[in-house]
């Protein structure tokens, strides 16, 4: 049994830069059509010499495999000008509250002095894409900032703005009551809950942010997805971090699930017999929502036995050691 | 500035087997005049050659420091007789739900079945400790078996009940409602909450069961720590891991204290202006709560800073490297 998908699309990745990015580009780039880039870099990407530096450098490390990079900015204000200047080159600039996770510390202290900068994106039509969660308790970070997305939805009705990685069913909900609200959601959260991470071991490689959160939020996650709910797209947030920052006294937020992403998937949508609805999912809602044409690209997967590495270079990847019964065909 | 402890004492410890026992026995005992000792050990203390056997090592370990141990038996449905016979060598049984924590695979199942142990227990009046988890969502375990404590005081009125480590505003609510309840609070669990083990970095050595709450929950136990409610005692629940076991792929639960317990309490006693009330929470409360008259010995702290060693042995205990304003005064 094969099962094949056309123009996978992961609508928030993390490539980071250097040696890192060489190794885990290709892994994307082999399967998938295209990406959200991620811009929080230490040195974010905040203005146009770094955004063509990162592009070039993630082409490179792409090459030979056929991937679109979606390119974007760490958000900060940014005047009228200078975005339309960049428009072009970019698909969306990506908000973190301050201090939030990896590499946020340079994030937005204020979304109300940010009006200016919304209200340009609002009229050149650069989507939003937030990290959207508060400095609270950590499992209610996501909750809370939900007003704040109300805030933006009713400010700014014609801008365009994606909850990246929604972990909860409150954030589910909310997909309908604004029209210019839109969602990604990883893998991992529609897989696991706070107890793989710390119900029984502490796994740190289950440990990202947003934190895996209750059973009833998981269940509304997967409800959507697997109904290809149109309005919520695949962003696995695949964040690599090399094995001693993970296993350590202090370990580092992010899930590795690049290479075994779609695989999950398949076993996933398979599982609840809607294989049906999961080109949607991977793909044709992003190309919806952002109104883009993604590049055109087959990839098939055979319905085989495929251990996953328990490491690709330096980084343990999520299920390192497990066996996936869906298999990436070479082309 | 210096301040006097009286028999301080444990109500909860883990002092493991073997060469681990060695390296911790001593660091509590050379500050604590007694401590519960857990019976959870690989081959759990649960027949009389086991518990004499391992109160033997205990005491070797601890030598020759002035400190009573405490025996506990790994609870399991043990006949009349044999508890008759036992009584006098421990000062309670400690409950398990199986699969809930470390080494508790040999648990209960069912609280039913247990009922003539309860009974047999009750007229011996020895006390039941129990470690008050269910197997559902790693937040709500303790929440949801306050009914089991409900039903086990209900239906045992005069056998004593300690629940063991209480992490949740609604067990302290809990103490209220029968007169049977009593209860241990770790040290950690006035410190800390679910943000400081998972909020920022994820921290496994801040990682334990039950796991840290929110800050509401921790509000709650330190008012009534900080006032030293009468069902209250101190019991670290100090449970050593050697740090390949707590920095790895899948971290074992347990925060290592004992060294460091009471100079933690002291620096929050003092911070809240509640000095006087720290006797009562460390040995007069768990004296009035068991029946049991602690060796007489002096500890003495002096208000001079003292630097937490990074590693005990290969331990890293909690807040390894920081300082602390509290030092003990050696003897």
């Amino acid at each position: 049994m094969t099962f094949k998908l056309t123009s996978p699309l992961d609508m928030h990745l993390h490539l980071r830069e250097g040696e890192m990015l060489k190794t885990v580009a290709p892994l994307s780039a082999r399967t998938f059509a295209g990406g959200v880039i991620m811009p929080n870099l230490v040195l974010p990407v905040d203005n146009e010499n770094r955004l063509r530096e990162y592009e070039t450098a993630v082409r490179q490390a792409c090459s030979p495999h056929q991937f679109e990079p979606y390119m974007t900015l760490f958000f900060k204000n940014y005047s009228a000008k200078f975005l339309e200047k960049i428009r072009d080159r970019i698909i969306g600039i990506k908000l973190y509250p301050a201090g939030i996770t990896t590499h946020s510390e340079g994030g937005v202290d204020s979304l109300q002095q940010a009006q200016p900068t919304f209200a340009a994106m609002q009229e050149l039509q650069i989507p939003l894409l937030v990290h959207g969660e508060t400095d609270g308790f950590v499992l209610d970070r996501e909750r809370d900032f939900l007003s704040n997305y109300a805030w933006l939805a009713k400010s700014f009705p014609r801008l365009k703005i994606i909850m990246e990685h929604i972990t909860t069913a409150a954030a589910v909900d909310f997909l309908q009551l604004y029209e210019n609200i839109y969602a990604t959601v990883t893998v991992h959260h529609l897989l696991i809950t706070l107890d793989d991470v710390a119900g029984g071991m502490l796994r740190p490689h289950l440990f990202c942010k947003p934190i895996a959160k209750r059973p009833q939020d998981r269940e509304a996650l997967l409800d959507a997805a697997l109904q290809a709910h149109p309005k919520l797209m695949l962003g696995s947030d695949s964040a690599p971090h090399p094995v001693h920052r993970k296993e350590s006294s202090c370990c580092a937020a992010g899930i590795f699930t690049a290479p075994i992403a779609l695989q999950l998937l398949l076993v996933l949508f398979e599982k609840y017999g809607k294989l049906d609805y999961l080109q949607d999912f991977v793909s044709d809602n992003a190309q919806w929502i952002y109104d883009i044409t993604a590049p055109k690209k087959e990839v098939r997967f055979e319905k085989k036995n495929f251990s996953v590495p328990e490491k690709y270079g330096d980084i343990v990847p999520m299920f390192a050691g497990e066996e996936l019964a869906w298999h990436l065909v070479e082309p």
